[in-house]
């Protein structure tokens, strides 16, 4: 019998991750049973648990998952961009995704383990806006009386505050504005040149 | 029988609240059963809900108390020492206790009725903050170049991401100067005079 290629094994697990995804949203953490899983990912528990050692490892590789695609947008636009998309529907993170994420929350909270393997998770998040801040410093665009670090942990207060307003189902219509004036935080204000609050269409004076 | 007193009647009721929220901080929503709500009030089910609905009126009733208590304070001290509270670890919201909050996300999302009852009581929180933000304009105290909603928004948006934090089990300890930054976002900052980034020694000029 020839050996399973890499290709079929990562199809695979890509199969495993993207129905999973769909059965934790829908059914949260803990209603995620095996028999949902194996209903929503067209495999058997064998084959699932072939993949990945638990419900947990399943869990928390999406959650990887996550931490990568958004520190790929991190990279190219920045957390606030991130943010945007969350906003927009654009992202595949759908309110009940992010949900299931809070939903953990007693977990990351009282088991110290799982809270480990999540944190080395985002940590990945935290050093893409960071590694972006810094360039963006380098290039003369953010402001520079404010450590990166307490940069960095702005915008990701922000976007946990964003992720919870998401996932309890409140209406996200009017936050543009709000990302606007986050955004314009961080940014360099240009001495003498004014800058412009994103988003309105005024000019705005340094000081003013 | 004489009939029972008003003042009979609100230390019942209190009693019945302190109980049940130590019992939903240690058990969460769904594992704040009712024999460990008699457990934890140190009262029957009958007198339990003699005073609320149900369990969930009960939560919500906590959810209130805690809408109150905050709108108190951002009254006098705005919504930024509300936060600064909660990192101090100063408030009566410990972790455990914000996490349940978040645990029914699922239930907010879902369940519009829920949803519509939270609102109502959240909404006492928007309330203060946007009129001690009015205030605060009227006074000199606050940037004029960005609407009061959208203040008011960001505000609660940073709070709702410090709640996440915190019922994540994740440091605050590096959040002080975060909040210095949220603070000095929506203060107005005074032509020529320079304005003081909070928590930091340093003066800095507009645009610098």
């Amino acid at each position: 019998m020839p050996r399973v290629s890499q290709d079929h094994l990562d199809a695979r697990r890509r199969q495993i991750l993207d129905g999973s995804r769909v059965c934790f949203a829908r059914h949260g953490y803990e209603g995620a049973t095996v028999r949902r899983l194996e209903e929503a990912t067209g495999l058997s528990r064998g084959a699932i648990f072939h993949h990945f050692r638990d419900k947990e490892s399943l869990f928390l590789a999406l959650a990887e998952d996550d931490a990568v695609r958004m520190a790929d947008v991190v990279a190219e636009q920045g957390l606030v961009q991130v943010m945007r998309d969350l906003l927009a529907g654009r992202s595949e993170h759908p309110a009940d995704w992010l949900g299931t994420r809070l939903e953990v929350s007693r977990r990351l909270r009282t088991d110290p383990e799982f809270r480990g393997r999540w944190a080395e998770r985002s940590q990945q998040l935290t050093t893409a806006t960071r590694e972006r801040l810094e360039r963006q410093r380098e290039a003369g665009n953010l402001r520079d009386d404010v450590d990166v670090d307490v940069l960095t942990a702005f915008l990701e207060l922000v976007l946990e505050g964003l992720v919870s307003h998401l996932a309890m189902g409140l209406p996200g219509d009017d936050l543009g504005p709000v990302l606007d004036l986050v955004e314009e935080t961080v940014r360099r204000h240009r001495p003498g040149a004014g800058h412009e609050v994103p988003g309105t269409a005024r000019t705005v004076r340094p000081g003013e």
